[in-house]
């Protein structure tokens, strides 16, 4: 095992009617923005729930905020906070409201320039106002953890920061708020979640075996009860059980004293940033092609992943690599998740762009230390995707 | 999925050479007790690596906390801090230590009479001076919670508190810390982690696959590393990966969303008030007990252990719950650890006196809401381990 450190203050209040608490959970009473997307709060409950338990406060409302939520949006949010005077942010919705809030809570008191450098040049925060959420869709695991993501429209970038100072304060998991999601969300959800432990436990052994038993935990479940909510999202054990799965895919526990990846995430987002190709869909693109160009470098988790999630025991090492792979891309399809670029209608030319994009930044990465994914590596894995 | 809430601010500091990290973590720079046993981080280097770390720092030492430690003790403890102004608690060394601080921290500066009743009365602890703690033995779990087990000498009484305040800052775990440790308190680790995670794990299903399976990943681990660590403690990654599975077992993370038990615990500390029995050889004598007499209560998982803890699928389901129980008993004896009154010496009149304590208290309790543990039960499970 690897030496390291965990630390994770988030309060998780999970289940039903859990609404009702938010007022003792919030810390003051007075100015707080609600931050949302396109609306979807106000066709499953949450708004009016929101509304009713915080009935005492002030709340200044900050709306569509966009998936893959863009810098241009979080400024607007943050003049607004500066001229309400703000002082707590409350999300209410999926992974890109919490993202963004996170941004915007940072950046409103930002004072050495121009925010984006958070992003683009990992500029240090040192404050943050306080922030909380309402998580209404199982996936990106922001709501327990210090990450987040950020695109910017003008330059068609998408850039990740992360600080202790963008924990949220507690979260509130409402399995049943996400019963009247579209099943392509579902989808995604899973896949997300998925490809998140993928990144902590698909690298190279170093003896952790409980680190990874808990990923092969959360892969197991996502396997099992991630179809049962894609067919049915009203389906609370199943989407309750998805979205206790999707928050331990990325809150710290299975990622300590292990090696991590993240290549497939720093590939999917340039597919992101070029062609507006869900999150989700641009990891299960990505995945199969980094597993074959590294199959080498990551042969002993292959064949441990194959035979302990998909009981692959049976023929050579390469062939059990292969079905590993085969049958990991086949559950993405079942969710109705496609895997190649002409499914998307992605040209071949975005290859060159992606390439001359991490050259640009000077981009090595992949398996943590290892910096396996060189530009010649980008291209064969993307190669692979055709 | 049962509804539940989840918070966690301990900060892990995990691995070699994390004792040089602990003049960052603490706070502030002054006025610190430095809590301890018998001198065992005398020996194992832990002692001189505090007092390098903290050169510029007031030590005041308190030594001495004895295993299960006791309310006597912990008041010596609370004068010193008051006598010396101590602004700062660091416990170093096993699970004792670290309940002995909890206790001191809370009792130091509880004003509303006699701190016993923060035990006896469970009266509220509104605040606590803030502890941190150097681990040196994988067992209790106590590193990571808010929980402490105290012990009182003139009534032979052992009791529970649990407080929010109680949370220790920082918890460095030291794996070569615990190269040195004598095999019986290894052995005492692996018993004690292990049925921890049974209280949260077998009892009855409620649709929560991922904390099932994260509970079994613990306790297959334990039963791999632990005779590793237990024949070899100076084996650094078994030990290592005994010791976060120890942690795992009590932090919060497995109980999130079940049912819990707390029977084998209730029952066994009663036996360690009577007769000085060390914890986990109570849980030892009491645990095949409660399956025995619960077993049907406890069917669904007992055969869903046995299984997927021990592969035992062949039989009819009272035969694979007996081959679950046996092997389960098997496995403590491996570690040197037995299982029967006899094998202790204890009196069968212990019976007698255990279930009049519990008459007294009025208890009724095990496996939650439930409270099928009542005193005819007590005695029944008792009765079996003759």
């Amino acid at each position: 095992m690897k030496d390291f450190e965990f630390y994770n203050p988030v309060r998780i209040v999970f289940g039903k009617k859990q609404l009702e608490k938010i007022s003792d959970l919030i810390p003051l009473k007075k100015r707080i923005m609600l931050l949302y997307g396109g609306g979807s709060i106000k066709k499953n409950g949450v708004y009016e729930g929101i509304m009713k338990a915080l009935e005492d406060c002030d709340i200044i409302e900050f709306k569509g905020i966009e998936p893959n939520p863009s810098y241009e949006t979080c400024m607007k949010a943050v003049d607004l906070i500066k001229k309400e005077n703000v002082e707590f942010l409350l999300a209410a919705g999926g992974g890109s409201v919490i993202d963004a809030t996170k941004f915007i809570a940072a950046a409103a008191l930002y004072d050495d320039g121009d925010p984006w450098d958070i992003l683009a040049k990992g500029s240090k925060i040192k404050a943050s106002l306080p922030l909380a959420d309402i998580l209404t869709l199982p996936a990106t695991g922001t709501e327990m953890n210090k990450n987040s993501v950020i695109s910017r429209q003008s330059t068609n970038e998408k850039l990740a920061f992360s600080s202790p100072h963008s924990f949220p304060q507690f979260s509130v998991l409402l399995p049943d708020a996400a019963a009247t999601l579209p099943t392509e969300q579902v989808a995604n959800g899973v896949v997300d979640a998925f490809v998140h432990v993928i990144e902590q436990y698909l690298t190279y052994p170093v003896n952790a075996p409980l680190q990874d038993r808990i990923a092969e935990a959360i892969l197991t479940t996502l396997i099992e009860e991630g179809p049962k909510a894609y067919a049915d999202p009203s389906d609370y054990d199943s989407m309750a059980n998805l979205m206790w799965s999707a928050t331990m895919a990325l809150n710290g526990i299975i990622k300590a004293g292990v090696p991590e990846d993240w290549s497939v995430h720093d590939i999917g987002h340039e597919l992101t940033a070029l062609h507006n190709i869900d999150h989700a869909r641009t990891l299960a693109i990505v995945l199969p092609g980094v597993w074959r160009v590294l199959r080498e470098e990551k042969k002993e988790k292959l064949l441990q992943y194959g035979e302990r999630i998909w009981g692959i025991t049976q023929g050579t090492e390469e062939e059990r690599v292969d079905r590993a792979i085969d049958v990991t891309v086949k559950f993405f399809e079942s969710l109705g998740i496609k895997t190649k670029f002409s499914d998307y209608g992605i040209p071949a030319e975005t290859i060159d762009r992606i390439v001359e994009r991490f050259k640009k930044r000077g981009c090595l990465f992949g398996m943590g230390d290892r910096k396996l994914v060189t530009l010649p590596v980008v291209r064969k894995i993307l190669e692979d995707r055709l």
